[in-house]
C-alpha cells in the first residue's frame, strides 16, 4: 500500500491513537486495568440523569424521528446554534448571533480544520501555529497536515513549598517569536490547559490577546474544561473571553456526552462561515443528537446549573482525593505535581526517573495501570525535528494521570505509580551493582 | 483573514456546500419549499420505530448512560465492529474479521480520508483518483486538499425506447487512462450512483477489479445506497463484492439514521489500522450513538430484513410514482430520464434546456423548488482546468431530483420543474420575438 504525505504523515503512530487504544481497547486477558490514561471524563449521576431525561422526552412526543432522520446544515442545527448565540450573548455580553456559531464532530476536528486554515503552505510561504506554553494537547501534535506546522514555546515555573508547581508563559519569549516569525498563522492554548491541570491567567491571555491581534493573526483558546460547562476551574480567577479575534471551542465532551462529539465554535462570522464549508466537505454535517439533547438544557440554562452545581463540586473533590493519595504513596520520594486548576487531569514530575517516561508507561501498562507519558505533550521544537528532545527540564520525567475513574482504581493506580518509582531508584542500583559485579 | 492552500482550496464555494445549505437552512419567508434537493432520505416508519425500540431499551435497561459516557477508540465500537464482521462474512462469505472493520462519522468523512490517503503529493509525484464513470457524486468533487487530484472519464450512454437511458462505463478509455497514467492512486465509484440512479453491472464491477490489481491500486465501492442495506436497489443482477482490494463504503444515513453521522468502512487490515490512525488525529473517535442503536439490528439480521421488506419497497414505490408524474407532466417536452436502477435519485436529462442548469436551478429555487444543478456531478476533467466545460452531452442540462419526500411536494416539484422548463422554450421565443421586434 503506497500512500501519499497526507496519508504517511496521519496514519502513522502518533500519541494520540496510542492514547484513545489504551482508551478503547481491552489490555491483554487476565490484567485487571486501572485506567489513569486518555481522557474519558466522569460519569456525574445528574448530568446523566438530564440527558437520559431529555433523551425520555424526545422518545414520548416523537421528535426522536425528527431528529435522527434529517441532516442539519454543515454549521450545525439551527435551532441549536440560534440557542447557543443568544445564550452566551446574555450570559456574557458578547456582541455574537447564530453566524458566529458553528458545530462539528467533537471539538478534535475543530481543531483539525483550524489548524491547517491557519497553518500549513500559504501562497509559497509555509505558515505555523504557536503553542505559546508547552506542555500542551497530546492531540494537537500530529494534526498539520504538512511536517513542521507546529512551533511552540516552552512554559516557564513557578515552584512551590508543597511540592507544587504552576506553569507559566515566557511572554518575553513569546513576544519575541511573534516579532521574528511573520509566518505565525494562529497562537492556540488550551485553558484549563490538557495535559497539566493549569489555568493561564486573565493577564497572560490579555498578553496573548494583544500579541494575537497586533500581528493580525486569531487567538484559538481550547475551551472544552472552562466556563460556563463543563466548569472544571477550581479558581476563582479565571475570567471566559472572546471578541472578534478570538476562536473559542467548546465542547460537551466534558459535560456527558464524550461519545456524542459535539464541538461548539464561537468565532468571527468570517471563519464560522469556512469552517462550515469545510465541515461539508469533509464531513457533510455533524451528528445531531448531541446538540439535539443539549439545547433545551443550555437555553434553560440548566447545563450550566449542572456544571457549577454537580460537575465542578464532583471533580475538585475527585481532585482533592488524587492529591491526597500522591502525598500518601509517593511520601519520601523525590515528587512533585502541577496545582490542579482545572480539567481532570493531575501532571505528575517525578525528577528521579531514571528511563523515559515512554518506557516507564509501558512498564506501568504491564501490571494494568494505564497514564499517558509526559513526552508526547511536548512538540513543535526545532530540537526535536533534529532528533534531539524537547528542551523542557520536565520533558521526559513526567506522566498524565486522568483522576476521574472510580476512586479505587485512581487510589491503585497511583500507589502503583509511586511502588513502581521507587523501585525503579532500588532496580537500578541492582542493576549497577550487577554490572560492577561483572 | 489569510487562509492557507487548504484553507482556500477547502472553505470555498463548494457544491456540497450549496447543496447541503439547501438542505439544513429554511428559505425566506413565505416560500413553500418543495425540497427535491440535498440527499436527505425519506423517513420509513418501520425502520424509525426499530431505532425508538432500541433507544427504549437502551434507556429502560440503564445501558444509555453507558453509550454516552465514554469514548470509543478511533477505529469505533469494539461490539459493533466484531457485529459487522461476523454479518457480513456469515452472509456473504468474506474473509473478514473485526480488524478488517472501522466506523467515522460518517461515510463523507471516511472518503475525505480514503481520496487524500490515496492522492495528492506522493514523495515528489503527485497522484489521482480515477472516477471512471461521470456523473458521479459532488460530494466527492472538492474531497481532495491538493488541486486537480481528481480524474474521470466520460460515461457513455445507452439511450432506451421509453425517454430513458443508462450510463455505461468506456471501458477501453478507463483501461488506457490507466495504461498511461501511473500516478492514479486509486480507482472510484458509487454503486448505486449518486446522482444518476444508475447501478454499475457486475461486468463493469468486475473489469474495475482486475483493472485496480493489475496496476495495484485500491478499488473504493461506495455502497451508500447498496446491498444488503439500505438495499435501495431495484434490479436483481447487482452482487456485493469485496476482496482485499476492495475498499466498501457503507452507511446507516440512508437507512433512517443520517443524522447520526456513521461511516462503516471494510477493507484491509493495513487500510482500516490508517483510516483509524487518521481518525484519531482528525476527530479522535466516531459517534457511538449510531453503532449502539444498529448493533443488535445488524446482527440478528432484522436490518437487513427491514431494509428488503421495508426500504426497499418504500423507494421502490415512490420510484414508481416519480416516474409517473414525469410522463405525466413532461408530456410532449423533450425529456427523458436515467434509469432508476437504486439510490433516492431520479436524474433528469433535459436537452432543451436553453440556459444552464444552475441557473434553471436558481430560477426554480425562487419558487421554492429545490433541486441540485447537474454541473456539480461532472469533475475532474482537464477541459474544466482550462476554464471550458466538462466533455459531456449531459454536462449543463441535467437536474437531480431526491424523490423521496412527500408525495405531494415531490409531484408538485416535478411538475413546477416541467411548467418551467417549458416556459423557458416560450420565454426564449419571447426574448427572441421581442429582439426582432427592436
Amino acid at each position: 500500500m503506497e500512500l501519499t504525505d497526507f496519508g504517511k504523515k496521519l496514519t502513522g503512530g502518533s500519541g494520540i491513537l496510542q492514547l484513545m487504544d489504551d482508551l478503547g481497547k481491552p489490555l491483554a486477558k487476565g490484567i485487571r486495568p486501572y485506567p489513569l490514561g486518555g481522557g474519558n471524563p466522569a460519569r456525574v449521576p445528574e448530568v446523566e440523569k438530564a440527558y437520559m431525561e431529555r433523551m425520555e422526552a424526545l422518545v414520548s412526543c416523537g421528535a426522536f424521528g425528527d431528529v435522527i432522520s434529517r441532516y442539519d446544515s454543515p454549521q450545525g442545527r439551527m435551532s441549536f446554534i440560534e440557542t447557543v448565540a443568544t445564550y452566551f450573548r446574555n450570559l456574557y455580553g458578547w456582541d455574537i448571533d447564530g453566524d458566529n456559531v458553528a458545530v462539528t464532530n467533537g471539538s478534535q476536528s475543530a481543531m483539525f480544520y483550524l489548524f491547517n486554515m491557519f497553518s500549513g503552505t500559504s501562497s509559497g510561504r509555509k505558515k505555523t501555529i504557536l503553542f505559546p506554553l508547552m506542555p500542551e494537547y497530546v492531540g494537537y501534535a500530529d494534526q498539520g497536515i504538512e511536517e513542521g506546522t507546529m512551533v511552540s514555546i516552552a512554559s516557564k515555573c513557578t515552584v512551590f513549598g508543597d511540592n507544587t508547581f504552576k506553569y507559566t508563559m515566557d511572554i518575553e519569549a513569546v513576544s519575541s517569536y511573534m516579532a521574528e516569525h511573520p509566518e505565525v498563522g494562529a497562537i492556540c492554548v488550551s485553558r484549563p490547559t490538557n495535559p497539566s491541570g493549569n489555568v493561564l491567567t486573565d493577564d497572560e491571555i490579555h498578553e496573548l490577546d494583544v500579541l494575537a491581534k497586533r500581528y493580525s493573526v486569531p487567538l484559538i483558546i481550547d475551551n472544552a474544561y472552562g466556563l460556563p460547562f463543563p466548569d472544571i476551574v477550581f479558581i476563582d480567577e479565571a475570567t471566559p473571553v472572546w471578541n472578534e479575534n478570538i476562536i473559542l471551542s467548546m465542547s460537551l465532551s466534558k459535560i456527558g456526552l464524550p461519545s456524542i462529539r459535539t464541538g461548539i465554535i464561537i468565532a468571527s462570522k468570517e471563519i464560522v462561515s469556512a469552517i462550515s464549508g469545510l465541515n461539508a466537505i469533509a464531513a457533510l454535517a455533524s451528528g445531531s443528537m448531541g446538540q439535539a439533547l443539549a439545547e433545551d438544557l443550555i437555553g434553560s440554562g440548566r447545563l450550566v446549573r449542572l456544571a457549577r452545581e454537580h460537575v465542578m463540586p464532583f471533580y475538585r473533590r475527585r481532585k482533592e482525593m488524587a492529591e491526597g493519595w500522591i502525598r500518601k504513596y509517593f511520601d519520601g520520594l523525590e515528587c512533585m505535581y502541577h496545582r490542579i486548576e482545572g480539567s481532570i487531569f493531575c501532571w505528575l514530575y517525578l525528577p528521579r526517573l531514571r528511563i523515559p517516561a515512554k518506557e516507564f508507561y509501558a512498564e506501568l501498562k504491564k501490571t494494568g495501570v494505564i497514564t499517558v507519558p509526559g513526552e508526547y505533550f511536548f512538540f513543535g521544537s526545532k530540537e526535536q525535528e533534529e532528533g534531539r528532545p524537547y528542551p523542557h527540564p520536565h520533558y521526559d520525567k513526567c506522566l498524565r494521570i486522568n483522576y476521574s475513574g472510580d476512586e479505587e482504581s485512581v487510589e491503585e493506580g497511583i500507589r502503583r505509580i509511586a511502588a513502581a518509582y521507587r523501585a525503579q531508584d532500588r532496580d537500578v542500583s541492582a542493576a549497577v551493582f550487577s554490572h560492577i559485579r561483572n
